[in-house]
């Protein structure tokens, strides 16, 4: 087992990470930016080095700082975290040249998964449904009609030199792709000089379905129950839970064995997650990518699971076996998330950055946990994310678990910035989100514009 | 259901009691004393009256302040917490005349269980084994021989005019018993001119092993897996661990069954625990007591069991139906609390009152729950308990649990107060605790004059 390990990211995962660390024994060595000097991870270290400036590319993303500091302390492995370096393939290569070990997948398979293209072959070739489309550029109506039948409606017709969401057309029957088909081509040529059109099947109305695996080096590999991220906004989730409620024993396990079987195949170690799209008409899962790090999210994985997912990170990057199989993962209860941010959400959710005056986080009772990286005293850099803490509740159900997170959002008490808590509280609140009745686009398209009009008032 | 719940209590068990009332959507009263004015109960509330001054008796132990408190706001009912009025039949009598709920057994019930010698003859009846003995005096040498053969060695004579400790003598084997039979006699006629004397088990060699029911007044009646409460020290627990390591599944099933049959044939509803001695020689039970209230380490069974106890006292005192059945209670996991005192152990646990200048918990990460009722700048007071906060770990298994209790009562920072920090990591630590080779006189006998010579080194 690892001796020493470096932690390459900073406030909330770093804590975790340190704390899995010193649970197994190993000593944790933080690295930070100046704007970190007190933070609660520094702190909590068994040593730290201060590897430059407030700007990310200063510090944190900082690939030689990094491997100067693993060096100077001896470490055998450095913890990416989730952000920064943790999906950098490049950082990942160097941890090997250097031989330290990099807790995560190899750079090999990083690189794979980073390119979008590549990785939607290295899914089609294990059997892993991807978002259907044409393999190239449509020339005729009748190849466009006839495809468009297979992959099923709607779909959405796109010039294959249009980009940043521009010269694409959506389709929900033949009438209409027959209407818009020359026209689009037209367009095309008028825009980019350029007629060739591709098409893949609209998927803008689905649900954010998840499933995170572990593999170790003697081919194990378990997979966890499914993920519901489809509370965003502009990407960044928002809420999270698992199970999803509208994903059935059945589905989990064919989901579960073909993420299994692609993680074998494509020779990847240590945890991962699989992003899909769930449409809602066919219900069919569509591969979008593959996260290759710890996420934010793992956290009510852990609580349905009963494992630890840092420390297994930890146990198979040193070379050991996962110490569960996959007859170990039920699924019997329920977790959320709620991400505590210092953000004004009635202003387009602009960061609120500042000092924490106070911060009185309501731990306590049974289902209640909060992960957090700061304290009374603490500042909300506006170098990084605003996230304050993550709240995780786990109940037998989802109706008991929504009740509980409620009060705690509610509960909880932070001075010196202003958070998302009345957002979250209404979310909370909102029937579709109780009856599991949401997509990707809800909070955007429907909740959002219902919530500013009436939080305005 | 109750709109309105005051709680006559304070400090950890009422900010406990105020987080369920108000998930229940229940509003909740608080009352407090001049000491109090400040505490975290007292802000969490929705209402909260000033009883009186400091001393127990002059505010949480005061029925009329209370009883006037929960008229005034018109509350519905009243939660005692534990300590202070918890099993007070008196004070139960004055809330059922008063039509207030009292939320725990019938005052009745309270005044059976209350009167030790009423507590084991109803024990006897219902065929739970309690502690063997002579029913009355032992004349003769011949008398005392037949019966200490029945009760099995080592037992207890004593005088049945002594007290304090006084009067008392152990043997271990027939020959003994034949060897003290007629001093013992002559020297109660001698100290207390009264020759009588009775013979109980010695059963001072004991693990003192508890079982907590659940029951509503429909005649369902669910028991928890046993706690293990041995580690304590003048009868004050330290460290409380559920299931105990040398109970087995039968054993478990016999005394469950026990006292669930016993609490039925008592008219028994609510939360209450029987408290047994397990004879390290024989592994037999013995009834000690029974508490009619909640206790401090009901956490640990809420962990292992998913039960949320509060809230079930509080839906079975207002009519409802218990939520679960026995089939529902598993023990796959393992739960241990340590109690975090402001005290000083290397001083004869002295309590150590004062401002919390800071206090830090290290909340957070799977398993890891802290019941606390106090923040940064709160006081300990000197009228009242020491205890800061509970620390609960819920894991797998004992290995792993005490291995993050350590990590986190390591972790933890508080400053202004003494606390049993190093005691607990000690014990944490020791081979007879994990192990889980230890009974009632451990602490006291052994542990801590070993500790205390190394502490004072």
């Amino acid at each position: 087992m690892f001796k020493k390990v470096l932690i390459a990211n900073r406030g909330e995962i770093a804590v975790q990470i340190i704390r899995s660390l010193h649970e197994m024994n190993i000593k944790a060595v933080a690295v930070y930016s100046t704007a970190d000097k007190d933070s609660m991870f520094v702190k909590l270290a068994d040593e730290a080095i201060c590897i430059g400036g407030p700007q990310p590319n200063e510090s944190y993303l900082s690939m030689p700082a990094i491997i100067d500091a693993a060096i100077l302390t001896k470490s055998d492995a450095i913890h990416p975290g989730y952000g920064f370096l943790s999906e950098n393939a490049e950082f990942a290569e160097l941890c090997e040249k250097c031989s330290i070990k990099f807790i995560g997948p190899s750079s090999k398979v990083i690189d794979l998964m980073g390119n979008k293209a590549h990785a939607k072959d290295a899914m089609k070739n294990s059997g892993v449904p991807t978002i259907p489309g044409s393999d190239g550029s449509i020339d005729t109506l009748d190849e466009a009609l006839k495809l468009a039948d297979e992959i099923g409606y709607p779909v959405m017709l796109k010039a294959a030199a249009g980009g940043g969401g521009k010269g694409i057309r959506e389709c929900d029957d033949p009438e209409q792709l027959k209407e818009i088909f020359t026209t689009t081509k037209r367009e095309a040529k008028i825009s980019y000089n350029d007629d060739s059109l591709y098409m893949e099947k609209d998927l803008s109305n689905a649900k954010h379905i998840e499933m995170q695996v572990i593999a170790d080096q003697f081919g194990n590999v378990v997979y966890f129950p499914e993920r519901d991220c489809s509370l965003q906004r502009e990407h960044q989730k928002i809420i999270e839970e698992t199970p999803c409620m509208e994903v059935s024993q059945d589905q989990r396990d064919y989901l579960g064995s073909l993420v299994a079987k692609a993680t074998k195949e494509i020779g990847y170690e240590n945890t991962g997650t699989f992003e899909f799209l769930l449409d809602e008409k066919t219900n069919k899962f569509y591969f979008m990518e593959m996260n290759t790090r710890l996420q934010v999210e793992h956290t009510v994985t852990e609580e349905v699971s009963g494992v630890q997912l840092i420390k297994d990170q930890i146990l198979v990057a040193a070379g050991e076996k996962l110490p569960f199989t996959q007859k170990d993962i039920n699924v019997d209860s329920y977790a959320i998330e709620c991400r505590i941010n210092a953000e004004k959400p009635e202003n387009g959710f602009m960061p609120s950055p500042g000092k924490l005056k106070r911060v009185n986080f309501p731990f306590g009772t049974k289902g209640v946990r909060i992960d957090s990286g700061v304290e009374s005293g603490d500042t909300i850099s506006p170098f990084y994310d605003s996230m304050i803490a993550k709240i995780i509740v786990h109940m037998p159900n989802k109706e008991e678990a929504v009740v509980k997170m409620r009060r705690v959002i509610n509960e909880f008490s932070i001075d010196g910035v202003s958070t998302n808590r009345q957002f979250l509280n209404d979310l909370l609140l909102d029937k579709h989100f109780n009856d599991s009745d949401f997509n990707n686009l809800y909070i955007e398209k429907s909740f959002l514009k219902e919530w500013l009009k009436n939080v305005k008032k």
